[in-house]
């Protein structure tokens, strides 16, 4: 590429080859433009850690450089790292009204709102930020207030699909802007980036008002109280069920703290429409007959703190699930909680419940678009370069086939990872360098001090326990003045195996003698020579590996 | 139900209310039969656990009337428990020709073949056990060789399906007896026991031979390397994919461990027909042109160590995925799996693979039958009492509705848990009692010595690690001679966190200092306050509670 060329780089750093902790900075010049800032929940093998978020890095490196943070929508996957990032980086945050209400009570909630920029716009919008013009673009998603990006760069147009789906039905009457891609494909548009979440299911994605229509099979069938659990933030999905109920003749309460939230910020803010005397307190449902009633609730999930899982395993303090209710979970598993979700229901069948759950039951549709609605999107921008993002390495790969087959040439489709710098002329695009990116892990409020040794020791200790020995040696001869003593946490349990912690003590005692005998003083190699043998010992009696702490104190 | 009357019990030890570790107990008089003797996979939070084994105190404390044990096929879940409860209990163990070889191996790898009396059995044999008659039913599944039971009882015949499908064109033509069925149907049966895996699906389960149809379509396109992972025991799954092989002028390679073993039984017992010269060794294919390959690989549901697996990851001794390279993964993922499967699938990706998986791509059929079938069941079999087994409690639970459309009256339905005496006369049915049962967690060489306690500290010490406070006291006045020293694991990476250590340090010290002012000198007491000034300043400071264990030496 030459080097008088005009250019525009896209750096992704989050997003790509993972579902979650979307993050994408585009650099023209000296200005930088960050696209959404999200986190995306641990791996089974991140014990202990709470959150992980993108390796910022690259930003701090040119801080000077960031123009603003624009946040396509209201998800933990686009927002959720923008409280741990706005502590290093004072920059503006762009977004709609529902996305920084929820952005805010976040902040609040952190304890870090003070002195970051919330600038709020709405689709249809053009701003400029530094060397780019942004237009905003309603989309259908699940959740309101989501918008697409056309992104003006001098060396062209950059359209940010964001998470979507088309719907042609929508709850609040606002369909997918078509105009506005037709538009800008007309115009022409260099690079199109768009949402791979569900690249792998044929056919179009259903609308959220099929989940009414469930709704309204099942409360019509009721005969008693109706539980609902769903996420907080998709308000379509929770203005269906108040609906519903208002039709039935049901009154509404909130359980849980994030619905509570959310349903009080989006009543706040108009996105909610609730009939007067539909929405009541917890307490005052206990008044009503049971078929008067219905519960929103969280844990649509099966997280174990959540209302409805305490309610399932007969924990929660208000609620009790008896014979007669129906429960209806309309959330489909995030990929790792299947067993979790499956436990619940599980649990609420036990308790007498009828349980209405996932797709079999139609309580659930998709908030991203299937290979129609992505060839749709492809065929109405017509973009020059092709770059699939949001999706594990495979969705990438079956976005970009797909786009082949549409007949983008594949030399003009980047299937790249994070970190990768991809850079664009109006007629050229190349993956031309790599800046760090990758993810740093949130556990209680350390940001990034939990590390792979970190991790690799609670592994160790998650197997098989540990074994702590603790001696006392002479300073003056070496010789042993108290102990070895045997702790173990995690290991075996005690009562049972006073006999081989019993044989265990005699192996570090032989050791401590043979070293003795040996004249060996040096620590290290006396604690290397207990681990080691005891090691051994454990595993060949237990076939396990516990960890091993020896500890030498000198008087 | 009246003492003098005649009745069987029938008492599940497990499979009710969970998938896995299926073990059912049934008592005439003074004589207990088993039916199955399984182990099922530890959940997530069973940290460090290696299997997990029904609690078979009940046949320990009866130990005199078991007869013996029936395992209707080689599934683990279904012969898993075996070398543990052996040790225990020797009684014969019956079943068909793989099933007893597949157990033989299994039994010799864990060292404990003396003394075990194996009885080979075929479908249709009638055998007499005790005051049971039994007969062997041939049913299709997943793996071959499986039989339904007819036990016939001086009070009346018990059907139990054991896990099943109905397959109208299996790959060794042997089809499900339905004349079997329909006999014992017609004769009159008191009880059936019937698989609940598939209630939630509707329709029929289709036929293995699908998959082989998707095979031959692949095998058809793929210009060079193919690589299949499969279920080792699924030896119909191996057969198409060898013949499918052949058909395309490619010789098969096996790999992985399980795999191999498996093959060469299969081989060995005569159910794999190989056309000579098809199957060679793995260092022989290096020789051929890759189109003309074939890799038969264990891997199937992304175990961390299997060959599948490390290929992904780049980490197999003998095999490097190219570009080029065709992967089928021929199973669905267990539940619990499906993010290491996916994981698993990316790589390939990654590495270049072309890669097929999952129902989508038509490469996997169950071997559990569906809504249809299990209707079909009930009505040849059209029994007095139904007990649904073999699936969680929503399963069960779907599977008795479906009965009760069936018209078998909603009294003569019982949803079972584990541990549950059911006693039947020949015209009532009731739940009478209840026994010991549960699970017994295997880690390493233990049996049940990791309880609740073990996996308590487990857990903490996973999410957080541990901190560990040395100190040695003055046996005489009670000051400190050395330490405190503070060593921790897991919890923070020790370089970085340098200052909040020696603050902690700095805690024990003052926390020493009040305890000897105010001339504490009881042990539990000081190491209490120690843990609980600590784990407060830790929390405040970090918002983690390590573990926290402080330990007193005294000299």
């Amino acid at each position: 590429m030459a080097e008088n060329e005009q250019k525009v780089s896209l750096i992704p750093l989050g997003g790509l080859g993972e579902i979650g902790k979307n993050m994408m900075a585009i650099r023209y010049g000296n200005s930088i433009l960050v696209i959404d800032c999200g986190l995306t929940f641990p791996e089974e093998e991140m014990l202990g850690v709470d959150a992980v978020i993108p390796d910022y890095s690259y930003l701090l490196e040119h801080r000077q450089m960031v123009k603003g943070i624009i946040v396509t929508h209201g998800h933990e996957d686009h927002i959720g790292a923008l409280p741990y990032v706005l502590k290093d980086l004072n920059v503006p945050v762009y977004g709609t009204r529902l996305t920084l209400a929820l952005l805010q009570a976040k902040l609040k909630e952190q304890g870090n709102l003070n002195g970051v920029k919330l600038q709020q716009v709405k689709p249809r919008d053009t701003l400029r930020i530094g060397p780019f013009k942004v237009e905003f673009i309603h989309v259908s998603h699940s959740i309101a207030d989501t918008v697409a990006l056309a992104i003006h760069t001098p060396v062209g147009t950059i359209v940010h699909t964001s998470d979507f789906k088309i719907d042609h039905t929508p709850i609040d009457g606002e369909v997918f802007d078509f105009y506005k891609f037709a538009q800008l494909g007309e115009e022409g548009v260099l690079v199109l980036l768009s949402d791979s979440t569900n690249v792998e299911r044929p056919g179009f994605t259903m609308s959220e008002r099929v989940v009414g229509e469930t709704f309204d099979e099942v409360f019509r069938q009721a005969r008693e109280r109706i539980i609902v659990a769903s996420f907080a933030s998709n308000v379509h999905r929770l203005q269906q069920i108040i609906s519903t109920a208002y039709k039935y003749n049901r009154k509404v309460a909130v359980v849980g703290r994030s619905m509570v939230n959310v349903v009080n910020i989006a009543l706040e803010l108009g996105y909610l429409d609730i009939p007067e005397d539909t929405l009541v307190d917890l307490s005052e449902l206990a008044y009503l007959p049971k078929n008067r009633t219905v519960i929103i609730s969280t844990g649509s999930q099966g997280e174990p703190m959540s209302a409805l899982t305490r309610m399932a395993r007969n924990d929660h303090r208000q609620i009790e699930i008896v014979p007669g209710d129906t429960v209806i979970i309309s959330a489909l598993p995030i990929p790792g909680n299947e067993k979790l979700v499956a436990r619940t229901v599980d649990q609420l069948f036990k308790q007498g419940a009828d349980v209405y759950h996932e797709a079999i039951d139609g309580v659930h549709v998709s908030g991203h678009a299937s290979q129609e609605e992505l060839k749709l999107v492809l065929s109405l921008v017509k973009p020059r370069f092709f770059v699939p993002v949001h999706g594990e390495y495979r969705m990438l790969i079956k976005h970009a086939r797909l786009a082949e087959d549409l007949g983008i040439p594949p030399e003009n489709i980047f299937v790249a990872e994070n970190g990768q710098v991809l850079e664009f002329t109006r007629d050229r695009g190349a993956i031309t360098g790599r800046v760090p990116a990758g993810r740093l892990l949130v556990d209680g409020l350390g940001v990034g001090d939990v590390g792979n040794i970190v991790l690799r020791d609670r592994k160790q200790l998650a197997q098989d326990g540990l074994l702590i020995v603790v001696v006392t040696l002479s300073k003056e001869t070496g010789a042993v003045i108290a102990g070895p003593d045997i702790i173990s946490r995690g290991f075996v349990y005690v009562r049972e195996a006073e006999e081989l912690l019993e044989e265990a003590k005699e192996k570090v005692r032989q050791t401590l003698e043979k070293c003795e005998e040996r004249k060996v003083t040096d620590w290290a190699t006396i604690k290397s020579n207990i681990r080691d043998n005891l090691s051994k010992f454990l595993y060949e009696k237990t076939r396990r590996r516990p960890m091993i702490l020896p500890i030498i104190m000198e008087v």
